[in-house]
C-alpha cells in the first residue's frame, strides 16, 4: 500500500541513506578465513557473524567492540486490560533498578563488556530523584493508549519516537564509536503490543504470536489472545498504510528502537535483536527500510512463541536458544562475545603460511595396505 | 562386567573422593534466583547453570572464574589408515600454533578470559626449540600404534594418561583457582579414535557416529567408518572390562581429558565439555565415576554425528549449536561467558525489595470492563 504522504522527510531521508552491506568485502574476509590455522569452516556460525561484520564495516578484519546495549522504555495503555502479571508500576521502578546497576541486563552488561544506555521514551511513573546524565529522556508521552479503544498514538508521535531513534544511532556512533548496538526494553504490557504489530505485520493468527510473557496465567493468556484480536479488528479498517498500524496498535520504545536499528545501519553498526518486543521493532525497521537488514542479526529466539514467527519473518536464524523471556536486551548482551570472537578471529589468528602449519592434504591419503 | 585388578589405587581413591553436587544449595540459590528483580524464571537456562554451580560449590552466590581451557594434545597412529584429511605433522605444528598464540583457542580464550594450558601426551612430531615452562610434557608415548593392527596402548599406558590428568586436575586447582575447566584437545585422528570410543562404550553403529572430522572427503568417510567397524570387530572379543576398551582403542589424550574431568570434579570445578572427542572423554570419565556427572556440562553440540550420541548417553543437552567442528576447546570457550554470567546474577542482582520494584500482582488482575 502506498505511505500517506505526512512521513518527515528527516526520515525518508534517513532510510534512503542506508546502504547494504558490501558483498565484496564478504568475500574478501572467507578468503582470508579459508588462510586461517583451522580445517576450512570448521567454526560454522563464527565464520558467517565475520564475514557479515565485514560486509558492513568494509574491511576483512572487522572488530565489534564498543558495544553499546540500549534500553528504551515506556508504558502501554493495552496494560490497563490485564494481559500482565505486574502492574504498571514496575516500568518506572526498572529504570530506576538499570539506573542503580541491579537488574539482569546491568549484570550482564558488565561481563561481556557492553555499556548500557537508558531512555525514557514515555513512562507512565518515571523514577524521581535520577541523574539526568545517566537517563536520557525521550518522552513521546505519558505511556500510550490503551488500542482496544483508540490509536495507541497519533501519526506524529510514531514519527517523533523514530525520528528519537535515529537521532540517537547518530549520537551514540559518533561519540562512542559503536561497532555493535543491541536492542533492549522494558515495558509492562509492551509482549501484547510486540504480539499485536507482528500478527499485523506478518498476517498470523494470535494463537500463533501470543505467549505469557511475564507470566500470565491460563485466563491472562486468554485475554491477551483476547485484546490481539480484537485490536487488529477494530483498527484494520483503518489501515492506510503501516505507518497506520505502528501509530494504532504500536509503542514508544518500540517505534525507538526501529529508528535506532535504522540509524544504526545506516551508520554501520551491526544491530542486534533481543527477544520478542525488540525483534518487533526489527520488523518494523525491515518493512520501513530494507536495506538495513543485512547488518541485523537475531541474538537468541526464546520462549515466547510470536518471537519465532517474527524471526521467520524476518528470514534471521537465532544464534543462541536459551529460554530466555526476559528482555531488557538479555539475550543479546550474551551473543555480544560470540560476535566479538567472530570478529577476533579474522584479525587475530594466525595464517597457516605465517604459523608453519601444513593444509590439507591436496588428494585423499590412501590407505597403508 | 568386573574389573580387572590391575587398576591403580591412586586411581580408585580418586574415584571414591569426587562427591556428587548438593542439591540442597541448588534448592537455596532457587530462593535465591526467585527474589532477583526478573519474572521468576525468565532467564531460562542461565538459571539451571547458576543452580549447577551453586551445588557444586556449595554456595548459593557462586563464581566461574577463573576459568581454565586444557589443550591435551596426542597423535593417533590411526592417522596411518588415511582417516584425517591433514598428515600428522600437524599435531605438533598445532601445538607449537597454541604456544605462540595463534589458533582459534588462542583467539576465543583471550575474548572470553580463559587461561590456556597446553599440554604434550604424546605427539608424533614434538614441536622444537618451545619454552618449557609454556608446555606441560606428559608424554605417554610418541603417539598410539594404529589400533586396526594391535591395541593403540597398553593398560599401564591408559592407567598413566587417567593419572597423569588426575594430577593436573588437583595442581590446576590448588594452583590456579580454576572454578571452570573446559577439555580441549588436538590430535590428527582423534575424531576416528572417539567415534569407536563413542560406538564402543554406547552400543551404536559406525554410521550412527562417524563424521568428517576435520573434512574428510567421501573416500575417507568411507575409510573411517570400516576402520571403526574393524577396531571394534577385532577388539570386541578381547574385552574384559572398560579400562581394556580404553587401552584398545583410546588415545593419549582423551584418557588424559577423562582423568582431569574426574579430577575437577573432585575439586569442585565445573568441567566444561567441548566437541566429539572432549565429549568422549565427558563419556569415559561418567562410565568411570558416575558421580562426576553432576559437575559436568555440555558446551556445544557440533556437526559431528557421534558428538550428539555421547551428549545423549550422558542426558546432557548442549548450551550451543553453532555448527563448530574444530575442538580444541573452542565451543567450551564460548560458553564460558554465558556460565560465567550465570553466577554473575546470582550475586549481583538486586532483590524486588532492595531495588522497591514491585512482584508480580498476587492474584491475575481483571479486566477494567
Amino acid at each position: 500500500m502506498d505511505e500517506v504522504g505526512d512521513v518527515p522527510a528527516s526520515i525518508l531521508r534517513a532510510i534512503a541513506e542506508v546502504e547494504a552491506p558490501d558483498a565484496a568485502w564478504s568475500a574478501r574476509a572467507a578468503e582470508r578465513q579459508a588462510r586461517l590455522t583451522m580445517p576450512p569452516g570448521s567454526l560454522g556460525r563464527l565464520l558467517e557473524i565475520g564475514r557479515q561484520l565485514a560486509s558492513i564495516q568494509r574491511t576483512d578484519q572487522p572488530v565489534a567492540d564498543p558495544a553499546l546495549i540500549a534500553v528504551f522504555a515506556a508504558d502501554h495503555g493495552i496494560a490497563m486490560a490485564g494481559v500482565s502479571a505486574y502492574p504498571q508500576e514496575v516500568t518506572g521502578q526498572m529504570v530506576r533498578n538499570f539506573l542503580s546497576g541491579g537488574a539482569a541486563i546491568n549484570v550482564l552488561a558488565a561481563r561481556v563488556g557492553a555499556q548500557v544506555r537508558v531512555v525514557d521514551f514515555g513512562v507512565a511513573f518515571p523514577p524521581e530523584d535520577v541523574d539526568d546524565l545517566a537517563l536520557h529522556i525521550e518522552r513521546i508521552g505519558p505511556g500510550t493508549a490503551n488500542f482496544l479503544e483508540r490509536p495507541a498514538m497519533s501519526r506524529s508521535q510514531a514519527f517523533r519516537a523514530v525520528e528519537a531513534g535515529l537521532r540517537l544511532a547518530d549520537r551514540w556512533t559518533r561519540d562512542g564509536g559503536f561497532r555493535v548496538i543491541a536492542l533492549g526494553e522494558m515495558g509492562i504490557g509492551n509482549s501484547t503490543t510486540a504480539s499485536t504489530l507482528i500478527a499485523a505485520l506478518t498476517d498470523s493468527s494470535p494463537e500463533a504470536v501470543v505467549g505469557r510473557g511475564t507470566g500470565v496465567d491460563d485466563a491472562g493468556l486468554a485475554r491477551k489472545r483476547a485484546a490481539v484480536s480484537r485490536a487488529i479488528a477494530l483498527h484494520a479498517p483503518e489501515i492506510r498504510d503501516l505507518w497506520d498500524w505502528l501509530a494504532r496498535v504500536g509503542g514508544f520504545e518500540i517505534l525507538g528502537l526501529a529508528g535506532l536499528a535504522i540509524g544504526a545501519a545506516k551508520n554501520r553498526s551491526l544491530v542486534v535483536l533481543d527477544g520478542l518486543i525488540s525483534t518487533a521493532a526489527g520488523l518494523i525497521a525491515a518493512r520501513l527500510c530494507p536495506a538495513a537488514m543485512g547488518s541485523v542479526i537475531a541474538a537468541h529466539v526464546g520462549t515466547e512463541p510470536g518471537h519465532r514467527v517474527a524471526l521467520d519473518a524476518l528470514g534471521l536464524e537465532p544464534i543462541l536458544d536459551l529460554g530466555l523471556r526476559l528482555g531488557e536486551g538479555s539475550g543479546a548482551a550474551l551473543a555480544i562475545p560470540i560476535l566479538a570472537a567472530s570478529a577476533d578471529l579474522l584479525r587475530n589468528m594466525a595464517t597457516f603460511d605465517s604459523a608453519g602449519v601444513s593444509g590439507p592434504s591436496l588428494t585423499s591419503p590412501s590407505p597403508p595396505g
